[in-house]
């Protein structure tokens, strides 16, 4: 097996899906999960998607070779700090978080040395969260995004990149601004625009988004996702995703616009040049 | 059964998913199948959704005692028009379609002595179109908003709801003017939203949207419906439509600015109250 003993921080969603991924995929022998919640991790347990728990870091990386930080992003440098002095030599560490810019080289600077700590995104999830709300083969046929940095050996690198594949998912590597960049537009963008667009039906006539149809139900599925992980998210990331939004308001605007001056045709090019763009991605 | 003869127009994604629910649940002994594409006529009396077809609505309405109008809104005024002088006495004429409001009272008004129209808005569909897109059951379980005037019968209303509950609908009456203001919020805007979405990510950045995870997949899923027919949804309701774009202008301004001012605190109170509002509407 690749890894004799994996430790997971943070059973949630994402945490626990890739236990789940590691076990099904023989890729440790033995996998240590660490969280707050005694409920969530219990039942991490209980399902046997780790093998032991404990609600201390610096115990559940003992002895690990693979560590991988999936609490929220916002803890991910606290906790990198506090189990930095016990490490296992050699240990490889990674992160699943959303948000990766200079936060990767500030994880990767507390790492002793002969550890080496790798960013990753997996691009995978769901709204909701919880080991309960992991998933089988949750990043099979996803991409993973690796962002490697300077101080990053191509073995180590490579560890990951390995590691992703084998449990199902296309990795693509990238540098860690650009993927903030780039996140802030094919993710954490539209998650503000979910968020705003309950709330500005709700503003205007409350009680009103309980008639939606399939349609808004969709385009707001991923405004249920929890606020407190959002927040984090578009503060840590908000320098790219601030003008996006104007973007985005610029873009209503044009539509507005034509609705305004009754512009059919013009609102019907602008529709279109979306709906071909949509069409281009659908599987 | 309660109608000897229904006639579909427009034998589309809508119509042809009626037709097939009239079929399924013995609500009509014959149905005659109108629209302009050979092929899609073809299609649907091929599959035996309709029994047969024209591309003449005089024709298809002929001894019917139920009409269904499903072709594009901006089209049914001329289409109730033209087939006004051969519907049969004591026919009942429906339509399917988004947008109620002043269109509703135009119909009915060039309907023959003795034949009466009723709004219908079942909140259904998806974005493809065309009659291989119907669905068998599309309306179970979904709501059928009819909006009634001052010169409909209790009688002819009442002909419509049992209609739309023998198919598996919850009927709701509702003013036609109301109709277009609550459509334009929960729907129209929700549409026009997730157009100029994708067209802000394409704008900024081309091909990043094929990058795109579940949630954007999502929350865009919409703008895959034809721009046709949401230029013509758009400028018919546009009235309704702008204010909330305006709302939802503001509302992104909200979440901008906390962003802006990195306040934290503020944006999660933003975030949460969607989170809470979006949640109280799922199943």
């Amino acid at each position: 097996m690749p890894f004799a003993r994996a430790a997971i921080i943070g059973v949630g969603l994402m945490g626990a899906s890739l236990a789940r991924a590691i076990r099904k995929n023989s890729l440790a022998r033995a996998i240590a999960g660490c969280g707050r919640s005694r409920d969530n991790l219990d039942y991490a347990l209980g399902k046997g998607y780790v093998d032991s728990i404990t609600h201390d870091p610096v115990e559940a990386v003992m002895d690990a070779d693979l560590v991988v930080l999936a609490t929220p992003v916002d803890t991910l440098e606290a906790i990198a700090a506090s189990i930095a002095g016990n490490l296992k030599p050699g240990a490889l560490v990674l992160d699943v978080g959303s948000i990766k810019g200079a936060l990767v080289a500030r994880i990767q600077s507390v790492m002793p040395d002969g550890v080496e700590f790798v960013g990753c995104h997996p691009i995978a999830g769901s709204e909701s969260a919880g080991a309960a709300a992991s998933v089988d083969g949750l990043f099979v046929g996803t991409e993973c995004l690796i962002t490697p940095t300077g101080t990053n050996t191509d073995k180590a690198v490579n560890r990951a990149r390995e590691l992703w594949e084998a449990i199902g998912s296309r990795v693509r590597l990238m540098d860690a601004m650009e993927h903030d960049e780039l996140l802030g537009l094919v993710s954490h963008f539209p998650h503000m625009a979910a968020y705003a667009m309950i709330n500005a039906i709700e503003e205007r006539s409350e009680g009103a988004i309980a008639l939606s149809g399939a349609g808004l139900k969709d385009t707001t599925r991923i405004a249920m996702s929890p606020a407190s992980l959002w927040r984090e998210i578009g503060m840590m990331n908000r320098k790219n995703i601030i003008p996006v939004l104007d973007g985005f308001i610029s873009e209503i605007n044009k539509i507005r616009n034509c609705l305004e001056q009754d512009d059919a045709r013009g609102l019907e090019m602008l529709l279109r040049k979306a709906e071909t763009r949509r069409r281009a991605i659908e599987g």
